[in-house]
């Protein structure tokens, strides 16, 4: 339950900012108080929607003389927390610094506020020629400012790598309060350590992001996609590997029938009639006639071993993007069901022994749970979805989940994996953070913290708890 | 003039490592305590060569206990003074540690010890279909411990990213004397600050790197390669937009006529009778019959606006191979000139504003000195070379560059851009660090050195003093 603000925090902040940017009202406590994980109740003290960098500054500074606790707020479309207010902070959104500062065609570079939501900045690139390559379903909300500090990957990362990849200059305001201008935009820059990278994927603990600068590229070359049904799982590895060698792959996507089955029911129309346990997409940069030859060719080798049983291949974009859709929207169909997810990655080559293993692991700890699997395969990082059933009320859900956890996550260190392969650690995934990172490590990670928010003020609590 | 090692200190030392490990002759001190600057002075206390991740956390503690200064060593080729030892320190060389750990076909990936020569991995992944695409003039000493502590860029940063994009997995020794294992080469890797990239380029202040992943890719299909004279320098930027436009370019590189002169001296042949004030060599993938055809619709177009004054094509390999020496031969056949090298970079927009200022600042400030330009000019990276009079000592020498630096990094300043592109900061480039990097900025590294060597042990006063 949202609580009122009290009257001296909004008047303090309201000193910083027009009354109308500090809200105290339920209504914008309770939205701007969460994300899309949903098992945490929203309780911010109050909401600001700073326009500035100054305005950002000030908000800091004030923090640290009064001790107040601020969460950054995006697009509030992440998975593990990391933006959530449930313990009385101030909300910082950023959704009124949406501003695309500057474009520049010879550096191939644009320069953003951090509220710009990820899908507009695709479409400036693609309106000048370019291309902004990270993408991922909640693209329509979630905003670059969230996209860095969580150092978001998405389904095209085996091409076009992760956020981090993208960013050439970063502002941001520590947690004393100093505005640091990080590698301005520059390609190449030997001074020192770069805090940019330090920043990138901190989730909002170290610094708020105030200001980047983005690289863009030429955009693929009318990409086609496939459909492959699989009849088991130890055939994605292969099939992967029969395409990587013939094709330059954007995107090898995997799902199960389960989340198959759940797409369909929203209407989305079927591949084709074949059912089978498994299913990946495959996309291609489709650039030249022989492409097409590589990848029939990659079809037809791939069915004579028995590794595919089906399989459709886009012929025009519209079919591509209909073919997406099996994959893409798995998230918000399962949504209803309030899905327990797990984000893990291993390896590439350590994923089919650890495929085998947990799949033996939730047969014999779910047996009444319906488990749906999908993921970015080719980067070795997937996604498990545990449906609540529907009689279950949450809270016992989700210690069933973590009581499972554990040995998912024994048999993920075993394969050198990753407890959140891209949605960060937030709230969610901090009590397994030591099954990926070591105890000395995180003690590296809390003196790092010191360095540059010594007084805990932003975001504290999120990915560890202090000392 | 190097000094004899103190017999207890190499007695302390060989209670580590074996007595042939441990060297204090006058012989390895003096080409171990010194890379390829030629303006220092070597004078280690002694050079030890490690074999294991073992002995050199035994170094580190020791060092700790005994307060010992620790220089990291690997190829020397450096060009920053990042790897001399001039003030007793012990050099840690890594080259016994140069072994080959593992290979994975599916992950395309590669585990070394850090004295791996650069070229010897290039090799290792040719043998088996794939790529190493870092790649710079020094391949044949450089090793891969200090390309990862420097964050090397060379020659086909413009289509493959710096050594930061390559590194999958990192085991560093802390100034602390821990051992961490940063990442174990996973793909996504959401789980908190990625120390991983901040040891990258941090040239051993913040620990010394004992083993790598690296990632490996697909190689290109049959570069081509283009030589191209210019009238003029303003050219040079709309030439690589012709160029860039059509065409997957995997280099584009600058020099002028001076560097062309040097380096026929050697006997390289000439790629035209043409001489011309500047040229740029452009590598793309000639992967279809239409790159081909882009490549000259480029050069046609380049050649009726007047960009171009001659230009040549290879036709093979070797030619191809010919036709690189051009580039890659300069920085040797400069080398008996002593020249003061500085390693800039701006954003390639700003460029051509920015070479005629300092074109002009040259002319007027260099009027009996030659000056050499080339460079990676498609990462807006130039390297400026000014040869030493023969008649000159080298501290008056140095001490006139230092001159002309200030008015040089005041116009960089002005910029936005960076003192040392690719090379690293060291000791040559500490006293311009900040031109780059703001004094709160630079209080911040501090900050992180202190966390991460405490002791101030591993190679102290490169990059910036202590407080």
């Amino acid at each position: 339950m949202t609580q009122p603000a009290p009257a001296d925090l909004l008047a303090g902040l309201r000193r910083l900012l027009p009354e109308a940017r500090v809200r105290g009202d339920a209504d914008t406590l309770a939205s701007h108080g969460k994300d899309w994980t949903r098992f945490y109740t929203p309780a911010p003290a109050a909401v600001v929607f700073p326009v500035s960098i100054d305005e950002v500054q000030a908000l800091v500074r004030h923090a640290i003389a009064e001790r107040l606790a601020l969460v950054p707020s995006g697009g509030r479309t992440g998975l593990s927390a990391g933006a959530v207010a449930a313990q009385g902070e101030v909300v910082v959104s950023f959704e009124r610094m949406n501003r695309i500062l500057d474009f520049d065609a010879v550096d191939r570079s644009v320069t953003v506020e951090p509220g710009v939501i990820t899908e507009n900045l695709q479409g400036y690139a693609r309106e000048r020629g370019l291309f902004y390559p990270v993408d991922f379903a909640a693209r329509g909300s979630s905003q670059i400012g969230g996209n860095i500090a969580t150092n978001a990957g998405g389904i095209k990362v085996i091409r076009y790598g992760l956020t981090r990849d993208w960013v050439s200059g970063l502002k941001v305001v520590t947690g004393r309060g100093d505005l640091l201008d990080l590698n301005r935009g520059l390609i190449k820059n030997a001074t020192g350590y770069d805090l940019r990278h330090l920043f990138i994927g901190s989730e909002g603990t170290l610094g708020f992001i105030v200001e980047a600068t983005l690289r863009l590229t030429t955009p693929p070359r009318e990409p086609a996609v496939m459909v492959l049904a699989l009849p088991a799982l130890d055939a994605v590895m292969a099939v992967f590997a029969a395409f990587r060698e013939r094709l330059q792959l954007t995107a090898f996507e995997f799902f199960d029938d389960r989340a198959l089955g759940h797409v369909l029911a929203r209407g989305v129309p079927a591949p084709f009639a074949t059912r089978a346990p498994y299913y990946v997409l495959v996309e291609f940069d489709h650039a030249h006639a022989e492409d097409m030859d590589a990848a029939l060719a990659a079809f037809e080798h791939a069915g004579a071993q028995g590794w595919i049983v089906d399989g459709v291949i886009s012929a025009s974009e519209t079919q591509a993007k209909t073919l997406w859709r099996l994959r893409e929207d798995i998230t918000e169909s399962l949504a209803p069901r309030q899905p327990y997810k797990n984000d893990i990655a291993v390896r590439v080559s350590r994923a089919p022994a650890f495929l085998a293993e947990i799949d033996a692991l939730f047969a014999r700890e779910y047996p009444s749970f319906e488990v749906v699997w999908f993921g970015h395969i080719g980067d070795g990082n997937l996604h498990i979805s545990v449906l609540k059933p529907v009689d279950w009320d949450a809270a016992t859900f989700v210690a069933e989940c973590a009581r499972v956890n554990v040995l998912l996550f024994e048999t993920l260190r075993r394969h050198g994996g990753s407890v959140s392969a891209e949605h960060g650690v937030g709230l969610v995934k901090k009590p397994w953070l030591g099954y990926t990172r070591d105890a000395v490590e995180i003690d590296y990670l809390r003196a790092l913290k010191a360095v540059f928010d010594p007084h805990g003020i932003l975001n504290p609590g999120k990915i560890f708890d202090p000392a």
